[in-house]
């Protein structure tokens, strides 16, 4: 194989590398014998040269291979998953994966956490009291044969070349590339051993994409890469302009969650919408044919829901601990909401304590804000349209301020837009 | 200012770097604040987005900040010095910086040593027995002070910042990029503390740059960097498609530069063409009215030079060493020769032994190429019209299979080319 050096300059001079080359970069980067410098100015290149589709195969293979693939063979339900590209409010997969589980599947789901202004589901997760991410394979099996579905956190003997990429591209800003996310998303969910995969790729103000065809090309990438790798994958682009559901944070995400899972659905539509929507594409990849409104509905995905939750140590029925501080911010008019910004909400939240900016950081599991109105509802001057919650008041001016333009009242409802905006199918 | 990754994600997406950032970056890198991998990505994506000319002059401020300015004001003579990109036979500096000190000015040569195919001054002038390439300040001074000119290395005091940076360059793929390359140039020959600045700028098949708009994109940056900071600043384009003179190496390129400094202009005519071409300009910039062909051929060049030499422990009269092994490549048919190709000399030169391909590596002061005929003179099939000259005859093979097409023979004479193809000045 050449030196790291000519493969940088063969890329950076927009040269294609071959299977065998990206292999030995990969190998050679996990194995600390090619330096962190020489693979993050690789990875700027990438960023702007690209990957093509057999670089791009080539690469996630190897990120697989750098480490184990989970065997999910003793599970006998048809395992399918979901992956989120991250939105504001986006506690979809607390309700969708016990309610596909519900259905007859078994949902296998290797999670994250959050960083930046999106959260993660195992920081929400994290807010039941007793409920531990690290499950050994073993009890992740059980998990999976008792209540069907599981949501964990990937040990580091997954994809490791991802793990270590992806703290590399973090401080480089080498993060925001189609191929490099594709290929560390696809690689963790190749080797957590599901048969099939549904994305969520979201697309507004409050995702990570902001552009429609951005967010159709990554999703075409993952597509692929789930064919190319025996995983069929199909994506959905979701709307992710306005916080999802009403609660943005962990404890209060987790609430939401359950009043779903209890039924209350009414004054959750959107978020029940995008759910709903997500568990029929998994229920058709899984080959099963079942109304997941139906088991919404009648309380089977709650108890789902509640299995899943003891198997890993913690308390359904146990009070999540409330925020020692609340503030509301009051409608400057009266009008209907035409406009509640995703991103403004999102970055509101993190700066609350809810998120954190560096992966070390612990999160405040209290912290959030409550959307106490949405787009296409009425609003009296002075009453309460966000309420805010936190530990540390002190936090509370940095989140006004990110929300200063968060709210747009007029005097006239906002056009109704589509939340699912396009499926992109095997 | 802004966090390290912050900054490289504003130049990856185009936008300008201001003073203090630049400043904060490259002071940082040089306390060992900001990782390897962090400027390596930053070097990346300079290579694509480049350096606009406020950028540019910032960041060779900082380079030359990064360590001391050499104080030449106790030299009475104005002080001018010349820099090359590197060619293949380009042992111009060793004529050329006596020629111009016997001419009345000053000359501190501060010099590098070569990587890859073109050489570099200070492995050539180490075929000299007892020649030292370290000089403390002071006895930089003397020298300059009794023979008018020095050679000598730069000390690790002399911008270290483009020390630690051109390492990293070298094995991140990040060296060819015009605004790299113009203030790592410059920002040595500032902090060398010399009054002006004549460049010569090589373009053709053995230069570094082989397109003539690149030479004189670079050209023009660093003359525009020369007087941003004070330095009057010239350039020269000169062609580098044919190795200047008959030798290539180490010390078969000294005995060269003897000879013409002893008067052998004859046979040497393109050489001696550029060194005048370059010796006017540095005259003129330093403000001398002198004819530098008349101390050329007179012998005040060679008497500077022998100086020069003892001034560095070096003896003038010691023979250099010969080669264990030579070899020559014979003309395959009658004709004349149309093209000596500089790159491919400069190769095989390299492979003898004559280069180094890590900075570390020791080289051959004996190994070299000497060209016997040159484009437009007459050969006979069988003629012998290069000569190799290295320790090791294992690695004759080599150099001879870089040689294979290096000499075209015609039945007609190829069209002149000039030497010097364009004047940059202010």
């Amino acid at each position: 194989m050449p030196e790291a050096v000519e493969l940088i300059r063969a890329k950076r001079d927009g040269r294609a590398l071959a299977d065998a080359e990206i292999r030995g970069l990969i190998e050679g980067y996990t194995a600390g014998q090619i330096a962190h410098e020489q693979m993050s100015a690789l990875l700027m290149a990438i960023y702007f040269r690209g990957l093509n589709a057999a670089e791009l195969r080539a690469w996630t293979a190897a990120m697989v291979s750098s480490g184990e693939r989970l065997d999910l063979s003793p599970v006998a339900a048809p395992t399918v998953d979901k992956h989120s590209t991250g939105g504001v409010g986006d506690k979809v997969s607390l309700i969708l994966v016990p309610l596909v589980a519900a259905c007859g599947a078994a949902v296998p789901q290797l999670s994250g956490r959050g960083l930046g202004h999106t959260g993660g589901t195992l920081d929400k997760m994290e807010s039941i009291p007793g409920w531990r991410a690290f499950l050994p394979p073993g009890q992740m099996l059980a998990a999976l044969a008792d209540a069907g579905c599981v949501i964990c956190a990937a040990g580091p003997g997954l994809a490791p070349a991802d793990q270590r990429l992806y703290a590399l591209r973090d401080v480089t800003a080498t993060v925001e590339s189609i191929p490099l996310i594709a290929s560390s998303i696809m690689s963790k969910k190749i080797a957590e051993g599901t048969s099939a995969l549904v994305l969520d790729v979201k697309v507004g103000s409050g995702a990570f994409l902001t552009r429609l065809d951005d967010a159709r090309r990554l999703a075409r990438t993952m597509v692929q890469l789930g064919a190319e790798h025996g995983v069929p994958t199909s994506a959905l682009l979701t709307s992710m302009d306005t916080p999802l559901g009403r609660a943005v944070g962990n404890a209060v995400e987790v609430q939401e969650a359950v009043a779903v899972l209890s039924g209350d659905t009414e004054q959750y539509a959107d978020l029940c919408e995008v759910t709903l929507a997500l568990a029929r594409e998994m229920l058709a990849l899984a080959g099963i044919d079942a109304d997941p409104a139906a088991a919404l509905a009648d309380g089977r995905a709650l108890d789902r829901f509640r299995r899943m939750v003891r198997a890993q140590g913690g308390d359904p029925d146990a009070p999540l601990r409330p925020a020692r501080h609340l503030e509301v911010v009051p409608a400057r008019r009266s009008g209907v909401v035409r406009r509640l910004d995703a991103r403004a909400v999102g970055v509101a939240t993190w700066r609350l304590g809810a998120g954190r900016a560096r992966k070390e950081d612990p999160v405040d599991h209290a912290a959030g804000i409550r959307c106490l109105v949405k787009p296409g509802e009425p609003v009296a001057e002075g009453q309460p349209v966000l309420e805010l919650r936190t530990d540390d008041p002190r936090r509370c001016p940095a989140a006004l301020a990110a929300l200063e333009d968060a709210v747009e009242i007029g005097p006239q409802p906002p056009e109704p837009v589509p939340l699912v905006l396009e499926r992109i199918g095997p």
